[in-house]
Order: structure tokens, then sequence, then C-alpha cells
């Protein structure tokens, strides 16, 4: 039944990974859509209208008639809020609605790396949602971010290896698509026919937040990996599907032949809590020979799957690979989904105290 | 005048490199375009219509009438080959002409890794023509070759750096252009809205042919350079210009912007020649924040220089930058002419002799 | 139960319209994929290997394992086979198999304008499969094609207007995708960032098929419609979707309110015979001011429908309007489908009489 | 010498056009390129750092270093300014700078329609410039405007149809390059393997503006062609130049090979002023199967031709064919500029006397 669901409202609703978020949780189980949330110059006008969709599904019928909101006027009986604002807009909202009890589940870049902040991946790091206990800053509600699209796709792929061989050093080279920019974001006179050696303060994230996701919950702080990564950032011609290319230096040497059993035994630490957003395999290994390449496998497993291939040993480092994630899905919206069901799951998102893990 | 021309032909005049060698050829100042070879299926036709063209500007007038030949119609007093051939092609009839007494200038890989046949870029290592010297497998004739496409643009980059603070690692990430796979070559249905992550056999090509380029001549072979390369080479939907996301250990540890100044105060070793093909400057750093980029820079020095960008500290290795090279011109058919351009000055064309310097 | 779906088979399976037949009748609810036909270089690997699959969807995995045969192959029980074939191919295949007892349900376009073979459209001219009756030439099995993909977006979108206004004249540009020329088909470096204004015998189809579709039966033959069409074929870098601007002059004048309402107003002839392929309304009209666009709504219906936007006055003719059609689904393979769903519902495809209605 | 060229600046310096009039001026042998103005925004800033430069030529270097001015600040000597600028702006500037005295060469659509204003493309209707005469709007300068970018290549190809046989109808659909919406322009999301069949306002200039420029000159007024023109103009993602797809209903009918004769006879009518812009040929008829094709021909005579290809007969119209023209430079640039070579060379552009001719 319906009002068995959890209230939520998604803010940013217009924007890409915005409209990836309503039409997820258009028909998600667990949580009930309740309130499309955008700027002022958006607010009152139906959703339909305000937004440019811009997916080959069609806006869905419980949502286009929907009238925007502005982040005042989240109705009664929400307390947990999907955040796809820019990183500008969250510095200054996030905090206010987490202050005033709200849950904020946010895809926005602003609080990833504050000390207090879950920078979730749930099968990653789950037991970082600890640090909720102790975050004070945002009291009472609380703040809970994802990573940036491309470091997702990576810390799922290196995740195993870290556990197995220990990670020593990672150079990663990305094709990033243009939906990671947002709309109108990238113009098509900057990109038709050509790539782009460049993404403003991506490389930084790259190098930065896999070390707090990949680290170790320490009390009420998180202890950095001891990894260096070094990230060039493109972005290329393409919608979906951010491509990472990967050479990996390892603490403990293997070959590609172990990489790739590693990965091929790899079961999802997360696989037995049922949540819905959550991929059979985080990873898939793809055996052809070109693959994976982002129109044909980044939908793999509804967006949620990170795809692996070109497995094969490094003459720098100890091996090359090449992964493939959906950066809007597993990247952003599916994401922050996946995050707010495994916080549902462990009893953080209940309706009476918001912050009921404290 | 015109008789003061070397006569020369171009074999593969049809393809993609052979359309760059005809249009370059057509009013070079040392060198007269005498005849377009091709295969069987397109030899008696009017190049005009043998050949797809290609390229913004219109077929040189000067060939567009031209009859198509064979190999075995190859007009006397030509002693001058440049080779467009693929490889297979190229395996067959590069020593057939060559043990006939031409002087083989080829882009073809097929024999660019055999021990006797200079793997020449001039800028680079224009004393390895001395190979030719002991060069008995093709006599009377020869062969000289130029590298892949990528490779070419790698080596120039990496030559400063190597002479000053040496090399011992190298980690490479191309973004390729769909020109480097001739024509028809990359299906629409591949690469539209897409990257492919492989190229076949491209990676081996720059793991192993920087070696021998960036390799000391000792009598008469070449001892390799002692530095390792590991490649990732993707396909990215652009026309020309082949992008390398590159990380450099050095042997001499450098921070970038000694690196940057090594650059900057790189003058070309064969400034003096007055080879007509030569850019004034073979590497050009670009400030730009989001330079180099295929669509605006590949053309610079028509098409001759490499352009380098985003130079910067490593994590992993010293220090990263990106360089573009235009993989049709600097990377192929231009490289195939500087060459030749060399060899005529270094004495190695003479009409009489096309050994002349055995 | 699977016993009770008709088997039929898939010739030219590894091509593009193949693969999206092998994709619709893996799990058809009528018929049973029982084998994937194609050339003697294919033919006895796995599909998976022999095929290169262009698809989002991975291959069915019924299918994937599947041995591909040759048309001498084709399993016992088989009566029913679609053709993907290219014309050539068709031509000498298609009657060869029609009179050895098969119906043959073909995309190809050898055979359309053949007298005796039905250009059959279901929602347009289910009637002309009466033609079936009298087709000698092929019996004892029979041949049953369906149009050109741009052609069928074309009478989908004229069918309603011929009947309540009658048509006089239509002038029609189409944009299309590079999927309809098949694989490796179009090469990228003639369709990167460039649009080509010709397609090879394209604008042919598209100004002789839909008088034969759009004309009446009488008796053994097909009374073209009194209708002149002038058409002009692009090729634009778009993977699926054609588009269509067209311009139409009425036999009685419309105003553009007129014809949208006719549209709106317009049931499928067919929708009582709950084919499964079948869309539930085939024409839908879009408000958006730009729309339809081909990557946001070439899917819609399962991309079995037809989106018509853009409709207003005409100053020459008497309305513009743009059409978009999958060309692949509702262009070629749904559009077989559908056809062969309407001869089963029409008893033309009984087991015993291959030629059961004769 | 420098001082015998008129001075001369570009008011919207910073967009696309404004970088084509920057390049084009930079060695212009008539005008002396003063100064580039832009908005407050930009203003102060050395001209390389306010734009964002997207032509793969270089900033020339005469113009890099110059200090971007508002229109306030144009320089003392300077009478002739070239306007680039978005309507809103030109509605505002352009009759202030006019009527502060001066000659404002305009690209901006604002005053095209204005009954005083010529609308001019020097081939087709120099006598239009005779309007200035009574031009007393803008008094004592003056406003002299250029067509829409599509409306130039259609009239173009248009005018000697008209003056051989009349014209009664014409249908055109567009696919138009990104680089006609500006920079930023067109979102990557909306164009990336897409096409969108619309283009807010072109339809009405492509439908209106021919009929103006057609048009006679009677007395003080233009009086319009008698021709009805059908317009769609569809976005592509193609970087520069327009493709018109053109049906043409001539008063006097004529089949293809005479209209094809009518375009390979027609000479320029100001082929004898030595304008420096003006193309030797402003059409030049292909006669490849598949041409013109935006990429390989719309830089045709330095982008200053209109190329036209497949005419043929129309089973409506009486001839179809397909047009292209460079959008940003014979579209609009290089237009702007000719109308300024013309004026000059007609004596409006004395020094004194800004509306000399008045």
């Amino acid at each position: 039944m319906r009002e068995s669901r959890l209230p939520v409202a998604v803010l940013g609703a217009t924007g890409v990974v915005g409209q990836h978020l309503v039409r997820l949780l258009a028909h998600h189980p667990w949580f009930a859509l309740q309130a499309v949330i955008a700027s002022a110059r958006s607010a009152g006008r139906p959703y339909r209208e305000a937004v440019r969709w811009l997916l080959p599904d069609p806006i869905p019928q419980s949502v286009a008639e929907m009238s925007v909101l502005t982040a005042e006027e989240i109705p009664e009986g929400v307390r947990v809020v999907f955040s796809a604002l820019d990183a500008a807009s969250a510095e200054e909202l996030e905090p206010r609605l987490a202050r005033a009890g709200y849950v904020v589940v946010s895809n926005a870049s602003r609080f990833r790396m504050h000390p207090g902040v879950p920078l979730l991946v749930p099968e990653v790091n789950a037991d970082h949602l600890e640090l909720l206990a102790f975050q004070e800053d945002f009291a009472p509600g609380c703040i809970v971010t994802n990573p940036n699209c491309s470091t997702i796709g990576l810390v799922l792929a290196l995740r195993p290896l870290q556990e197995r061989f220990g990670l020593e050093a990672v150079e990663v080279t990305t094709l990033q698509a243009v939906s990671g920019a947002g709309y109108p974001g990238v113009s098509a006179l900057d990109i038709l026919g050509d790539v782009i050696p460049y993404i403003p303060a991506e490389e930084e994230k790259l190098q930065t937040e896999p070390l707090k996701i990949l680290g170790d919950l320490r009390g009420q702080r998180i202890e950095p990996a001891d990894l260096r990564i070094s990230a060039q950032a493109n972005r290329v011609p393409v919608l979906d599907g951010h491509l990472l290319c990967v050479s990996v230096r390892l603490r403990r040497e293997a070959d590609a032949e172990a990489v790739r059993a590693c990965w091929l035994a790899y079961r999802s630490p997360i696989a037995d809590l049922g949540l819905p957003s959550a991929p059979g395999r985080p990873i898939r290994v793809l055996s052809e020979q070109d693959a994976p390449r982002p129109r044909l496998h980044a939908h793999l497993g509804a967006g949620m799957e990170v795809s692996i291939g070109r497995i094969r040993p490094c003459a720098v480092g100890h091996v090359r690979f090449v992964a493939l994630v959906h950066n809007t899905i597993r990247g952003a919206a599916g994401a922050a989904i996946l995050n707010a069901e495994l916080m549902l799951r462990r009893g953080w998102l209940s309706l009476e105290h918001p912050k009921a893990g404290a």
C-alpha cells in the first residue's frame, strides 16, 4: 500500500540527475515521491512544464502534473530529501534542511569530504554510515553523500582488489559523458567531433574521494586509505557512461588472471539486505575484446553495474583494465537512492526521529 | 622548374593517408608527383574517379586526371615511392620494389621493427638513417619507415625529456581519431555517441616503437631505450587528431615547471636543414586550461606540430601532460614526406644510385 | 507452452535488422525462434560469436548459443521464415524458399513492387493480404513484404489524411539514421559531424512504395493511389529513428487544426485483433515545440508508434508536419513481425498448409 | 599603407560571428580593425582572455592583446561598425549608433525587415542600397543588414532561376549547423546523436526575407517578390554549413537540365567591382552524387560560395536540388563584410560623411 512507503522529496528535480531521481523514485517500492523541488524560477509550474525532460522514458505520469515547490514548501510528512543540487546551492540549502530535521541524501559534492559526513557506496563502505552517530554539525537531521560519478566506478572496481591484494598506486584516465556536466552543460560547439582534456575539479575528486571511501572507520573518523591516485579527466561526445582506463599497482603483486578471478569471485557484501536498487552483482566482467563500451554496456543491471574489461598486465603498474559506470544512474541518482535504501534498512530513516541512529 | 624536382610516386594513393600524400606532394618544392598507384581494382581510372576524396581541400588539379597505375606501371624516372599501403600489401610489395631498386619511404607498419630499417622521426633520431648503409635485405633499393601515428606524437614529446632528465617509465592513454583507421574503417554504428577502448595492435606499437626510436645507434644496429611503456588505446568520435594522456617517470626527478621549461627551450636539431615540411618548432606548449583539443589544435603548424598542455605533477609518476598529434599529417603522410626530405638533404636519394649512401 | 508457438527462423540473422528480429522473437508469445540463418561464412558458429551484436540489450540467452545455420539447414517444422536479407541475396533465396513451401515474411526490397506480393502495413492495407490467394509465382509457399523504413512512417502518417481528406501531393525530406544502412554501413569518416544529402535508391522507394500501399485492391491486383510524391533523403549522424519533414496537399482542403484532429481521432483498424506487436495507437501526436526528436521519441510504444509534431499550415501545400519512425523496429523488424501476426490471425500461417489461404 | 584603410570596429566581437568578423577583418585590404566591442562583462580585458575562441585558426596576433571596449568607447576615427549583436542588443544599440553618425553594417535580425533598411546580398540586390538615400530613421548614420544565414544560401541559389524562369513557389527543408545558434548555443545533450526539427524564428525568416531581397526597388521602397515559400528548419549535429533541400516551382516550366545550365552560365553581376570578399563565382555546381556535404564543401571559395547539387526533376514542383551555405561566413560575417565592401565601392562609406550617398 502506498501509505506504507516513506515520503520523500527531490531537490533540484529539473536537472539531469534530478530527472533520473524522479524516474527512479516514481515507482519505488520503499519511497513515495511527494514533492519536486526546484529554484524559484520553476516553482509553481507543473513539473512537465518546468522541466526540459531529457530521458527517453516519458515523464512519469504521477509526477508530470505535480506543482514544483521551493525548498520552503516541502510538504508535511516528508523527512527524507534527495539532493541533486549544484555545489553552490547545496552549500547553503543542505545544512539548513538538515538542521531543520531532514535527512539529506545528497549527490552534491559540497560536503563529501566533511569529516563527519559519510561518503557512502553501500557495497564498499556501508560501515561508514556509523559516522552519523557523531554527525553534530547538521543535527537534528543529517547529511549523507555519494561520491563523484567517476569515483563510484573506480572504487567499486578497486574494492575487491584492495581486500585481496592491497592497493599502492592507481593511474586513471577517464573518458566522461556529457550528461555528467548537467544541462545545458557542455556546448555542442565544444564537443561535436572533439574531446576536451579537462573537466573542472574532476581530477581532484578522483584523487581524493576514493581515499576516504576506501578508508577505515576509526571511532568517530575515517582513516584515509594509504593509496596514491593520479587522474586525467577527459570529456568525450558520449551521452551516458564514464569510461575509466586504469593502471593499478598492488601491495601484493598479482597477475592479470588473478585480478580477473578476484572480480569474478567477488560477491556484494550487501547482497543479503534486499535493497531494491542494488544490482545482483555490482561488477560484471566482460570478455569481448573491445568492451566495455558506454552505449552498449552502461545500462547493464539497470545502470547499477560497473562493467570491467581489457584486463591485462601493465608494463608500469601491475595490471591494466577498463571500467565503465553509468554516470547519472550508478554514479548519481541511483547511488543516492541506494544509499537511502541502506539507511532505511539500517534504521536511520525512522519517521519520528530523522536522525534515528544517533 | 619542374625537371629539377625529384620524381616520386604514391603507393596506396586512394586511401586516407594516400590522399594526404597526394595533397602534400602536389605542390612540393623538392618532389614531383608523377604517379598515383593503387590496386588493380582502381587501375586505369582517372584518380578523381578512383578515389573517394575525403579532404576539405579539393583534389589537386594536377592529380585529378592522372590515370591510376598498378605497382607494375611505375613510370620511368621515378626512384622514390611513398607507401601508404596496409600492412598486408606492404609485406609483399615493399621488399619487391626495394629490391628492384626503389627507395621506399613507408608509412606501413610491416617493416618498422626490422633491425635494418630506420624507424625515423627526423627531429628525434636522424642519425638512425645510417642504418641504410648496412641494410642488405632490400638492396639495391631500401626501405625507410615512419612510426605509428600515436607513437610519433609520443616520441616528439618525450625526446626533450629524455635528453634532459632521462626516462624510466611512461603510462599513456590515447583518444584516437577515426581517420587513423582508414576508409571505410570505423563504422558509424560503432562510434556515434560512443568510444571504443580497444584498437587492434595499437598498444603493442605504442609500447615497442618508441624504444627503437629513442634508442641509440650502435654500429649496425639500434640499442633500444631502457624504458617501460604501458599503453591503453581508445577510439573516439573525432575526425583528426590523436590525444595522448601521459604520465612519465623520469630518471632524474623534475617538477612540472622544469618539464614545461624544457619543452619551451627545446629547439629542433634539424632546424638548420631547411626541410620544407619541418615545422619551425615541433613542440608547441599551450597554456589554455583545456588545451590541446583535436579540432582546435591538431592543424597547428600545418599539422606538423605536436601540441602539449595540462603539464602538472603526477601523484604516481613525476609529471602528467596531454599531447596532441595530427595523426594523418604529422603521424603519417607528413611524417613520410619529412623523412624523404631528410634523406634527400643527407644524400640518400640521388637519382643514379637509389641507395646512394650505401 | 512452447510447443504451441509457431516455429520460425530468421534469415540474415547477424545483420542489424536480423538482430532486432532475434531480440523481438526471442520472447514472442506466438512465434518460437528455432533457427538463425546467415551466410556460409557464419554458419556453424554459435550466434554470439558470429554476430557483432549492436543493441544495448544483451543477446537473448535462448539464442546466444544457437549454432548459425545456412538456408539449406532450416530445421524440420519451421514453415515461416523472416527475411532480413539484402536485396541481392533476397533475389535468389526468397523465391527459392517460397517455392519450397515456406512463408517468407520479408523486409527486403527486392519483391515489394512485385504485383502479386502484398506490401503490407497492417494498420493501412490489411486487405492487401488477399493478394496471396493469387500469388502463383512463389507457390506453394509465398512472399509477403513490408515497406522501406521511411515509407512505413510516411504511410502511417498519411493514411488517416487519405481517408478523411484525400491526398493530392506530398513533399518529403528525410533525415535518416545510420542504422538504416546496416553494418558496417556508413563509414564514420563520412558522417561524423556531417550530413549526406543522398541515400542510394531511397528516394525512388519513398516515391513509389506508398502508391501501392495506399492503393486499392481490385480483384487480383492493386490499383495505385493517385498521388504524387517528391522525396529528398538525407543521412544524418543519428543511431535510430528516421525523421520525415512533410508538406502535403490534400484533395479536400483542410487546415492544420483539422489535420491534427484527424490524427488525434484516428483509431487503428486492427486494434481489435490483439496482435502482440501492434501499438495501442499507431500515431502519437506530440505537442512539444521541438518534437519529435529521434533520441527521445523513436522508442515510444516499444518503437512501433509513429510520432507526429510541428503540425502547421504550409505556404505551398496545405499542411506541414514532422513525423518520426523507428527505422529498425517499426520500419523493419517490428514491421515484419506485425505482418506475420496479422497473417497468423487471418489464417495464412497454418502449419499444414504454408499457403493456407490459397 | 595601414592609414589608407578605413578604420572599423566589431560589435559583439566575442561571439561566434564576431570571431569570424575578427578573423576576416584582421588582414583585410580595405578595412582596418581598430576596436573589438563587447558587453560590459568583457570590457577592459584583453580580447584573447575575454573570448572563448572557437576557430581552428589562432586568434590574429594584431587583435589578441586589444583591450575589449564597450560601445561607449568606440575610438575616434571609426565610422563603420560591424554588428554581430543578438537581436535584443541590436534593437537598442544599432539605432543609437546610427543616429550618432555610424554606418552600422549588421548581421542582426532586428532591422532586416524595416522598410527603409537594405537587406543586402550584393550579387542579388545591390541596387537596394539606394534605399539609404531615403533612410531617415537612423540618420545621420545608417543601418545596412545582411539576411539570415539560411536565407542567403537560398536567395543566391534562386536568383538566377528568378531571372531566367521566374519563381512561383519554393519548399525548403534545412539541416542547419550548430554554429548558427552561437555560443554556448545548443547543448550537447540536445544534439549529440540527435536532430531537432525546430529552430526558433528561423522558418519565418526563411519565408519572408527572400521576398524582400528578391523584390524590386520602386522609388523609396521595395516591392516584395510574388513568391510563396514554405520552410522547415532542422538543427543537426554539424559544426558549420547549412544544407537546404529545395523544391521549386517556376513561372516558366523548365527541366532539371535547363536549371543546371542556368546555374552553370550564371555570372555574378558584381564580378567587375573587385570586391575583396566576393567569390569568383558565387554558385558552384557539384556533380558528385552525394554532394554538397557540409564538411567537405562549405569551405569552398573561402566559405563564400554556395554549392549546389542533386539537381533533378521534382514530382510535385518542377525541380529539386540541394544547396549548401557556410552559415557563419557567407551566411553572416563574410556577408556583412561583402556588404561593406560594396558600400565602400559605391561611395557610401566616405569618412567625412558617414551617410555619404544621402
